[in-house]
């Protein structure tokens, strides 16, 4: 028989707690601890003592939600608490001791996906709506989270479900009575279906950075004004939201907003200040390390000197990397000291900034954003890797479809890449999950969801 | 006309979040939010998007509570969203767009006082209920909150206030046609009423130790084993809530929990390492400082090594501090250096500790909570020092009445400190008190309360 679970939804630290139990003993258990044998009016607040023993400890608003009109799908019942840390930790143990037991991270979503409430990209869209910190990222998960991303894989799916039913039934038709499929018409279905997923992948790479923000690393010589650009673009725009160690100890960044989009900025100029006292191949290693995990890199330079050696090896190091390079000009509040002596440098584009008097940032930072925020309101996104990887591989058998099909190779064949590619959009909707790979998702889901 | 206020009522960072809005407009605002325009059953959570424009920002279950049946005692409507950071700040932003204002700290509390639904010693409780993080605690501030210890002093008010007609009416009764009270009449009266305050007063200091925490000062010479005390407590009790800085930036607290108390540790242990570097006289006045602010002082030295000199300094420095001393002998497990050469240390309670092994360790632990934990599970405990100095302050003019009593003065002279008895214990209550002591008073409570 399926757990009744408990947790708190809500932050800890607030005025008012909530405390969520889902599960077929929900209702017992609140009698239980409300002293109350009545029955609960489903969806209504009502005011009651809570009991530890014969002590009251709390006045909370319950409210319960008869499955499956819940969340979950299953009894819900909700507990407004005054949010005290004792009053927290003691209901929950209370509820435990009643016959809950806690409620692993994401556990509330997979009862709801497990009961029909959801679909899995749905689930997903309303983990990454939770986690939202701006408009763009909010707007991505609401899309994912009402449907309007599963609304779509369902119409591909159908589509190629269709086609595939259409070529089954011939392959079963061994009186060949049924007039076959052209191979054009063949080839004109898959690759329709192949052009909406293209549509969708195609996305993922400016749909990540909107999620999970641009990942920016600033390099350049000591002195050239990466620091003071750092400050100039966290300064300006007031919004530092906090302060992340990078996946190496050694790295630190500064998330920050810059016209509504999350930007991590690697701060190699305080690891250059750092290793001085290091070996110089150190700080070199680190500007690479950082440049490798960026999705755009910054090269500053110090437009009132001329290009130093130092500067030549590390734009051998930022071509190397054939990544997205915005060439930062800086100090040109100081009389220029005339063209850049590198190779290929005006392939590049240059911004030519003064972090005294700000001029030039606003382009920059327009720039920065640019791929990003000329998203269309409406349009879908993918933004999450998995389903990013299932797409893949679905549009991987569709062109091996095709393929055999230019080969002239039978049915059986083509039609095996088929059922391969509706597996992969199944599995991305959560239609054939397996229980453990289901587990491993929602947990990456918060407490009390 | 009142404004419209809003706030984030739960904490940050969970799965779901509450806001609250309480005021004339609250219906009208959220009939803005919501597009709807019908009218919300009181009490019943009701699923309606929350708009943003043309958008949808959020799906919210969303309850009015009608005037006067809510918390302020306007009329509330509560919004459960998603815990994003982006939908909070947005749903703020919209809510305040619409005609609302954000709430100051307190402002929720502050308008059910004003509106009758509890009195200030009530809201009071309310304020140290959500503050508690112990059971100890939290019993303390249910018994302010469920009116328990308003209810005890209305009695004495009561009393008191009955008592002053009876005189009062006599002062005015100039043809002498009552009957004279009796000044053993009166004296038992106001004696009656001054035991039930100096009952209440009495507590305040086992009731302040319960609510905010025992603050205990490790002093010692160094390698006596202060921080290795700290570790033991700290270690066997695995209840670190918090470190938080101390009034003063060179001093570290650690909060623990022993028996269900709040310790407060000051690590002065901490300070001296950190003062090798300067002047030996700074270390002295930190440990000093330290001790001046404790409620108990723990004297730790080494049981295996006689008594230095810097230890006789400081044993100087704790006798004059007048405060309650325990004396740890540290390292029992190590061959004892014998009696302890320091002037009447036999009048102090002593224990032996190992902290290697943790002997003894229980036994100091139970003598630093005792007076905490023998406080009866149902008395009424005053823990709020603005209701402890009203208190003093009554009791303070009762006396003043008895003693002009004793001095055979004039009724008008006793019946005027009888007055001002009567007032602090209705100021008490918040009966009288001007509108900028209570938003002083309400100011210092959660923000969303």
């Amino acid at each position: 028989m399926q757990s009744t679970i408990c947790a708190l939804a809500s932050g800890q630290g607030g005025a008012v707690a909530l405390v969520r139990l889902s599960g077929p003993d929900a209702l017992v258990i609140t009698h239980t601890l409300t002293s109350k044998t009545q029955l609960f009016e489903p969806r209504r607040q009502t005011f009651c003592s809570i009991y530890d023993g014969k002590n009251i400890l709390d006045k909370a608003l319950v409210t319960y939600f008869k499955a499956p009109h819940s969340f979950t799908g299953e009894d819900v019942v909700e507990f407004a608490l005054h949010g005290s840390p004792y009053i927290i930790g003691r209901t929950l143990e209370l509820l435990c001791q009643s016959g809950a037991v806690p409620a692993k991270r994401g556990e509330f979503s997979q009862r709801a996906f497990l009961n029909g409430k959801m679909d899995l990209v749905e689930a997903q869209g309303l983990c990454d709506l939770i986690a939202a910190g701006n408009q763009s990222a909010h707007r991505l998960a609401m899309n994912a989270l009402d449907g309007k991303l599963s609304g779509k894989l369902s119409e591909i799916k159908t589509k190629l479900t269709e086609l595939l039913a259409q070529i089954e039934v011939r392959l079963d038709d061994v009186d060949e009575e049924m007039t076959p499929l052209s191979t054009d018409f063949i080839t004109q279905e898959i690759t329709a279906v192949l052009t909406a997923i293209r549509t969708l992948t195609d996305t993922f790479s400016v749909g990540r950075l909107i999620k999970d923000g641009l990942k920016v690393a600033i390099v350049g010589a000591p002195n050239s004004g990466k620091s003071s650009l750092l400050n100039a673009l966290v300064g300006f725009d007031r919004a530092i939201v906090t302060d992340v160690c990078g996946t190496t100890r050694d790295t630190v960044e500064e998330t920050l907003e810059i016209n509504g989009q999350k930007i991590r900025l690697t701060d190699t100029a305080g690891i250059r200040a750092h290793a001085l006292d290091v070996a110089e191949q150190e700080g070199m290693r680190r500007s690479k390390r950082a440049m490798e995990n960026a999705d755009v890199i910054l090269f500053v330079l110090d437009s009132s000197r001329p290009v130093c050696a130092e500067e030549k090896q590390l734009w051998q190091d930022i071509q190397t990397q054939h990544k997205r390079t915005l060439i930062v000009l800086n100090k040109t509040d100081k009389p220029s000291s005339g063209k850049i002596d590198l190779e290929n440098v005006t392939q590049y584009t240059q911004f030519t900034v003064s972090c005294k008097t700000g001029a030039g940032l606003n382009e920059l930072k327009n720039t920065l954003t640019a791929p990003m925020n000329e998203v269309e309101k409406d349009s879908l996104l993918i933004s999450n890797l998995r389903h990013y990887e299932e797409l893949l591989r679905a549009q991987t058998e569709l062109e091996s479809a095709l393929m055999q099909l230019t080969k002239n190779a039978g049915g059986e064949i083509y039609a095996e890449h088929l059922r391969g590619a509706l597996t992969h959009l199944k599995d991305l909707m959560g239609e054939v999950t397996p229980d453990d790979i289901l587990g491993v998702i929602f947990s990456k889901f918060c407490m009390g969801k």
